[in-house]
């Protein structure tokens, strides 16, 4: 076989991310800021992390961030009211909460809590609904990345048969609607799936967002299939086996620099499309 | 092969009549009314047969019905005025807008106006998102119907293959979503599908909800398949080829008398909830 077409995410984000940018730029031109509010609980490295990347990467596209820090020992009511405050701050136009939060507070509650319209991170049940009935804004942002990488490279969706492995709410039960909603005929697979490796043998596209490194074996895939890794575990690992799927994918995300680098992208995205609807710019 | 179970939905019906009207009758003790409103815009005889149909179901378990029928010239505005302020009476637990309203108005927009907690026939992208993140009321009814029946029977989901032909966003995408939070391995079949007769041969269950009659044809089922037929097609007529699925499978439901039922008692049970919580007895 020669070698599959390489899914790389950073053409993908590049390529967003200068188009958001022109956008900030317009929306200031008209004397509109953008903003997206981050709001991290408690004093876990990996997501101070993460909250740092995604404020430099508004930095850079022109989106001002405004970062909340609560400390680990948070109650409920201060995490609801600060979310409360942010969605009526008009300045705000998206609002983050970074997962995982401190494990003595209902994550789901205060997702729920955020305005849909400052959803752009896609975590609210709202957001899932309008998702999958495929109207409004906005998807989870790692399903709306793995779209914008199929997109980007042309790869026909219609009519494909697609496997994703994995049910969370933010990742695989939403693109396992979007690709629905793209006319592919999709299998959600999950823990309790019997027979595993024979349903991911028979997919014309595989999406792997399982969260276990190489839980995708290359010899469960077939020839010539499309690989898509939405994992990203310790040591630079994905989802599936890289190597041994490389081998007989006609496409392949890598990781690092696969879905990763569009998720943020993404979250950028649809913070100026906020932006852009509360400036009456889009409706 | 013996013959299949029969899944008999005026059998699971009447045992949800039962308790609905239990649950209307302590409401009533305890000083509060149960009431479902139906809308009816225009003159469409089977939409009028069915809002009356489902205002007997609701007198027969205690539950008043405010009929509110609006002319077939309707505006939007007049619409969602209507569902404003069924939303806004106390007195309303459910609120039913019948599907299908004139082509003019916009069916979408005025489902999205229902509020959550009225949305006992599931309507709503707030319900379609709650019900795939498996938390809050209410799913649509067809597919509450569905595990209600499949639960009745004690057929067990977790880990089964089921096909679901459909992706309608009150029946298929709905079910398909109910079916995977129950642990089944879902594959959702439509319009686009490659290999329909291949995949749904694979199924242990098929749900058939694609609106046309015997569109799911005996010889594709796998011998002692579960059939589980939502269609309702002019002539009694589901949307399995009934007598060659009867031969192979090893449990099917009727047409008429089995889904269909159980979708309006499902609705009376949604209704009776809805009440409850309003009046305090859930939260």
């Amino acid at each position: 076989m020669s070698d599959p077409l390489l899914l790389d995410g950073r053409i993908v984000s590049q390529a967003m991310r200068d188009e958001v940018k022109e956008r900030t730029d317009e929306l200031k031109r008209q004397g509109h800021d953008t903003c997206l509010a981050t709001i991290l609980v408690g004093d876990d490295p990996s997501s101070a992390t993460y909250v740092k990347m995604k404020g430099k990467a508004c930095e850079k596209v022109g989106i001002e961030s405004k970062a909340v820090v609560l400390p680990a020992d948070t109650t409920q009511d201060t995490l609801m009211q600060t979310i409360k405050e942010l969605n009526e701050d008009p300045k705000v136009n998206g609002i983050l909460l970074q997962h995982p939060i401190p494990s003595h507070l209902d994550e789901r509650a205060a997702f729920e809590a955020i305005h849909p319209d400052k959803d752009v991170d896609g975590v609210t049940s709202a957001s899932f609904g309008r998702t999958g009935l495929d109207f409004g804004r906005f998807p989870s942002c790692t399903p709306g990345a793995i779209i914008s990488i199929l997109d980007y490279f042309n790869i026909e969706l219609e009519g494909k048969d697609v496997v994703v492995v994995g049910r969370s709410p933010i990742l695989g039960k939403p693109v396992s609607l979007l690709l629905l909603n793209r006319n592919a005929t999709v299998t959600i697979c999950h823990s309790k799936t019997q027979a595993l490796a024979e349903k991911v043998s028979r997919a014309d596209i595989v999406v792997a967002a399982v969260g276990k490194p190489e839980f995708v074996k290359g010899d469960w895939i077939k020839e010539g299939a499309i690989i898509v890794d939405a994992g990203y575990n310790p040591g630079n690992v994905g989802d599936v086996e890289y190597d041994a799927c490389y081998k007989k994918a006609s496409a392949i995300t890598p990781v690092p620099g696969g879905v990763g680098p569009v998720t943020i992208a993404t979250l950028l995205k649809q913070t100026v499309e906020s932006a852009e609807k509360s400036a009456g710019l889009l409706v």
